[in-house]
């Protein structure tokens, strides 16, 4: 049986995710992500899932950086829909809710939302699943959280109002981390990080070495690298798997020209699952 | 007198942007991005300024979206460093501290240092300008704020505590909207965006558009357009002016490979000013 770890509390969208991959694993649920990369450095034969890219907030450059720091390979992914419902304990009706609990970031998706509930509290809480869980363990008639349909179920809460998320656009990809890499995938994608001194054409040059050779890009975002002027870092998705020849050619052409390259991983494309 | 329509309250993060770029302004605070599209649209001669980009969370999507949607020109631009600040109103000490205001995107960025802090209720709020606003105008000794040093001053708040952000390379980079576009600039930046389909190398093909006339990419990031798989927007900003030939030509080139290519604006490269 697998083990995965993620982070924040059993109905987290985290778990949400690890149940989509993994449907009868063993889910550890860690504190921060930074113990979901600990947890998979020290357990070779285990796995952690993190949030690495949203369609409304953009990618996870904090995740990025956890990546580079570790070396642990990416090996799948998963695409999640955010939907966010009000919960409260059963009979609780809307206008006995004083206070709102959920994590400061699906507290910020739900802002419209929010201001239509009037003498409310609005008060972040480390965690969605956590916010009704705690709800569940102090029997509070007073108070709401904002969560996952998973959570609610998970905790015996009634959901007042659905999908009170400002955007339903709203998609969340996880990557699935391991010590081990996977074996080389028919159909799959492949994630790089390289850097590239910002002269002209220095990005052109590194993507002629995947254009050449009919290699599709599926992702690339810059980032700036702070305190280095003009220099820059790059995610790349492409398609292909590392022991085709022209990806293993394209990777060491790219190699001549970017200052830094390291491939994060090659898995199966992923599936969309509704939260 | 230059007017300048911006998000949040007087100390907010937006108005110590704009007071940096324009330091004899009319500021306007207004309570949403939309209203300062709005604003911004219904008042040639005033400007918007809304954050775009920051280096830890990543392009803020939601405004790529409202420039897409409000015909507007980006005229300038300024990056500020996210500096954020425990604050009370002067003589309460740190024990007697029960709850701590700001807005959820902030509270995120001091999760760590909020861990730390016992027996104390984190309350999401509107604005971070805002809960310093609150606490003084209800004399609450029994609550802090995390807030600007600007909101500290606005609202004669004394810092208990300094630096409490989690991530201290944390810049946001702000964009200022019109109605006007500026004159040609020598030494300035242009941001597009421009859709591709996804066929092997339709993006290097984009691409070259620029590499092949020299002009240097300053940020480049693909979006998935939601509904519409294998179809990806992309951000680009390249450093020239409008009416460069070579780059009036590139434009032209990008034109025939792209279904969809918008200019949204030329202005001078910003500086960066600390928070």
């Amino acid at each position: 049986m697998a083990t995965v770890a993620y982070q924040g509390e059993p109905g987290a969208f985290s778990e949400q995710a690890a149940r989509g991959l993994f449907p009868r694993a063993r889910l550890i649920p860690l504190g921060t992500f930074k113990d979901v990369f600990q947890f998979a450095t020290k357990h070779p034969a285990a796995f952690g899932i993190i949030p690495i890219e949203n369609s409304v907030y953009g990618s996870v450059h904090q995740n990025y950086d956890l990546l580079l720091r570790h070396h642990l390979h990416i090996v799948g992914e998963v695409k999640l829909r955010i939907q966010l419902h009000l919960m409260a304990l059963p009979g609780v009706k809307m206008d006995e809710i004083r206070f709102v609990y959920s994590h400061a970031q699906a507290l910020g998706q739900c802002e419209e939302f929010l201001r239509t509930m009037r003498d409310v509290n609005v008060v972040a809480y480390y965690d969605t699943a956590g916010s009704a869980k705690m709800i569940k363990e102090e029997q509070r008639r007073d108070a709401a959280a904002l969560a996952s349909a998973r959570a609610a179920k998970t905790y015996g809460l009634h959901i007042l109002k659905r999908n009170v998320e400002s955007n339903h656009h709203n998609y969340t990809r996880f990557i699935v981390l391991s010590r081990r890499a996977t074996s080389a995938q028919v159909n799959g994608k492949m994630s790089l990080v390289f850097s590239v001194k910002n002269i002209p054409g220095a990005l052109f040059k590194a993507l002629a070495v995947f254009a050449l050779r009919e290699i599709n890009l599926l992702k690339i975002e810059s980032r700036p690298l702070v305190g280095r002027p003009w220099e820059y870092l790059f995610y790349l998705d492409i398609e292909g798997r590392p022991t085709a020849d022209h990806v293993r050619q394209a990777l060491e052409h790219l190699s001549e020209l970017a200052s830094f390259v390291r491939v994060l991983g090659s898995y199966p494309i992923g599936k969309t699952i509704k939260g």
